[in-house]
């Protein structure tokens, strides 16, 4: 099979975790697998190039934050290239350039045009085994660039597919994503097998394994990704196209987030635009909205209420102070000890009534409901924060999460 | 006018101390002049990066180890260029593909091919400051490649001659060549203007301010180099073409190395083919032989004897003990308390009875010559290391170098 494997920066931050990985490429190329290595940079080295970038200047430009960041792969790409020779193993490394990638031209998040994969290929039909540096590109330009955060998972998923590889291997630190968070619930479970749509909503909802345009590049082009720990062999998480034949529970996993802040403002004079007026100057100041309600009140007056990450809590509570004034609304209120809980599964769209079943569970446990939104494949409520732990056992219990249940 | 800057690893050591250099930078633009920057790593990175390969094996490949210590010169490239945009100049770094350096395919010791310079004039010609990472550059192929050690001196000169650059400046942490070691002789003087030729002589007998192929190649080009401080603003030492309007005393400077050691075979059978004997072994070991002196002795035998750095003289004594009795030599004879001491200038040329001058001064100074060798602008003689200060300090006087005499 030709595999591409992606790993991480826990899995090659010191001398013993490169000569760990090496270990894993080289079983994997005794197995007979075609394979192509993506790295990332050493773990805490991003940070500290940054850092330097920024005791220059703390505004530095985007272009020079690319150039200098993007050494950190390359230089995890030569160490483990030098570790698979001295096995005897032909592995040549590669920066972003030199592997192909053509990105567009912002800095800092560009995103993957094409990649130019022939020279790779000639090593791959060689026997050789290129390690090519992840997170990073040039511009059409040839201006270095990198993806953002994380973004060597995309770069592996990427590569998977212009190299018409069978499966992307993303190694990490951890063995596949859970049914739960294991520190909540003991007996979570860890999830065989997920689908492309419920792993997004993983993702996006903090569970921190797995980069979310990396993904949806994989749904895009139905590239199965083995999602497993660099730190034991044992098989982890496939994400996959969601299988007819797989028997699905209604319920997938149960996610949380503590890093949420609600705010509401109570009657606004209800007429065209006040959305606008509300969200208008809170994108401005780049903050991110999540749930939003909107509930008409009496009188056409109405309320809106919507969560944002709790470390922007102060300042949209100052902006929406303004706008409140302005607006000629009644009153702002914020709470921020609020957080999220949300069940998520693609079984939610045979099995009915599973919303419900949420509702009635928390009702249960006597925790109170703030806040509602709900996709075809997920529902999130937002809850007091101290109740998070007693939610997530009795819906993990109830939708028959359990390892004992399995 | 067009100039290069080149600031070395200590010009670049920190962000103050980069702060310093984009000092210069700036005042240079605010002169009128368009500059062009090439950088080394910070001090000490290259050091880091090499120990980190190493760690991984000790034989590391050359193409990996290329392309991991090339990072370096990428890094200070990007910061120096943060600074620059920070103080409102359009400053862009570029590595060594980026800026265009095609180099031989020989990792670790490349040779620069070619520039394609386009791109960097095409920003030049709007005004704008190319930061270049010095030392690095590209095969053909794409692969990175390194110059060798001090490569970056190279790599600026070669980057002047691309872009018919006024002058190469090349700022380090001293602010000139002297007539000699002012630790040993306290009133040696700075030299305002030294032929390309004398230069190379320096450089050679380890006054290690510029690398000699970067002096070979200014002065195969006749490109003016300017050797100076980037710690005070003063003007260093000017590399030209050997003028004949100036002024030369007979001796520019007095050089010395300690590093030396001597060996000789005595009583060598003497037929054709012997020197190929004895220093075949010591050239395939690696080993820079120096001087060599090869005596007629009595009878059909001769003697032989040469210098080899210090480090290497237990290893050459070994390989020539061998050769001895395979040569039906009579015997083998050490020494690794000598040192060179040699007189350097153009005015030689013009100024006859310079080596027999040199000669009456050290044997006034009671000091034994054990060997001597010469070339057109230069005279060196091997002694004990114990009477170099002497030595340099009694010529330095008598060719009329110190700043008082001048």
């Amino acid at each position: 099979m030709r595999i591409v494997q992606k790993y991480g920066g826990t899995s090659v931050g010191n001398p013993d975790r490169i000569r760990k990985t090496a270990d894993i490429v080289e079983t994997s190329l005794k197995a007979g697998d075609e394979i192509t290595v993506v790295v990332s940079a050493m773990s805490g080295e991003t940070n500290r190039l940054i850092s330097m970038a920024h005791e220059m200047d703390q505004a530095a430009c985007p272009r020079e934050l690319d150039a200098l960041v993007a050494t950190g792969e390359q230089v995890t790409a030569a160490l483990l290239s030098i570790e698979l020779q001295r096995r005897g193993i032909r592995a040549y490394s590669f920066n972003g350039a030199q592997a192909g990638f053509i990105t567009s031209g912002n800095h800092s998040r560009a995103r993957i045009c094409n990649i130019e994969s022939h020279r790779l290929i000639r090593h791959l039909e060689k026997g050789e085994v290129p390690v090519v540096a992840g997170f990073q590109g040039v511009d059409e330009d040839g201006n270095i660039t990198t993806l953002g955060r994380g973004g060597s998972d995309t770069s592996a998923v990427a590569l998977a597919i212009a190299l018409k590889a069978d499966r992307c291997d993303i190694y990490t630190d951890v063995d596949g994503v859970y049914t739960t968070d294991p520190r909540i619930v003991p007996d979570a479970s860890k999830i065989d097998r997920i689908s492309y749509e419920e792993m997004l909503e993983f993702a996006s909802l903090g569970a921190k394994v797995l980069q979310t345009r990396s993904v949806e590049l994989a749904m895009r082009f139905n590239m199965p990704i083995h999602l497993r720990s660099s730190f034991e062999s044992v098989d982890g998480t496939f994400v996959v196209k969601e299988d007819e034949t797989m028997e699905r529970a209604a319920i997938t996993g149960v996610t949380y987030n503590r890093d949420e802040a609600k705010v509401t403002i109570q009657g606004i004079p209800d007429h065209p635009g006040i959305a606008a007026n509300v969200f208008g100057p809170v994108a401005d100041a780049g903050i991110n909205v999540d749930v939003i309600v909107q509930n008409v009140s009496e009188q056409g007056h109405t309320d809106i209420t919507f969560t944002v990450p709790r470390a922007d809590y102060a300042s949209t509570m100052a902006l929406l102070k303004e706008s409140c004034e302005r607006m000629q609304a009644r009153n702002v209120l914020g709470d921020n000890t609020v957080a999220k809980v949300s069940i998520i599964g693609v079984g939610m769209r045979s099995h009915a009534g599973v919303a419900k079943d949420m509702f009635t569970v928390l009702a249960k446990e006597n925790i109170n409901i703030q806040m509602i939104t709900t996709s075809e494949i997920k529902v999130t409520v937002v809850i007091d924060e101290g109740s998070v732990d007693q939610a997530i056992r009795s819906l993990h219990a109830t939708f028959g999460l359990s390892q004992s249940a399995s």
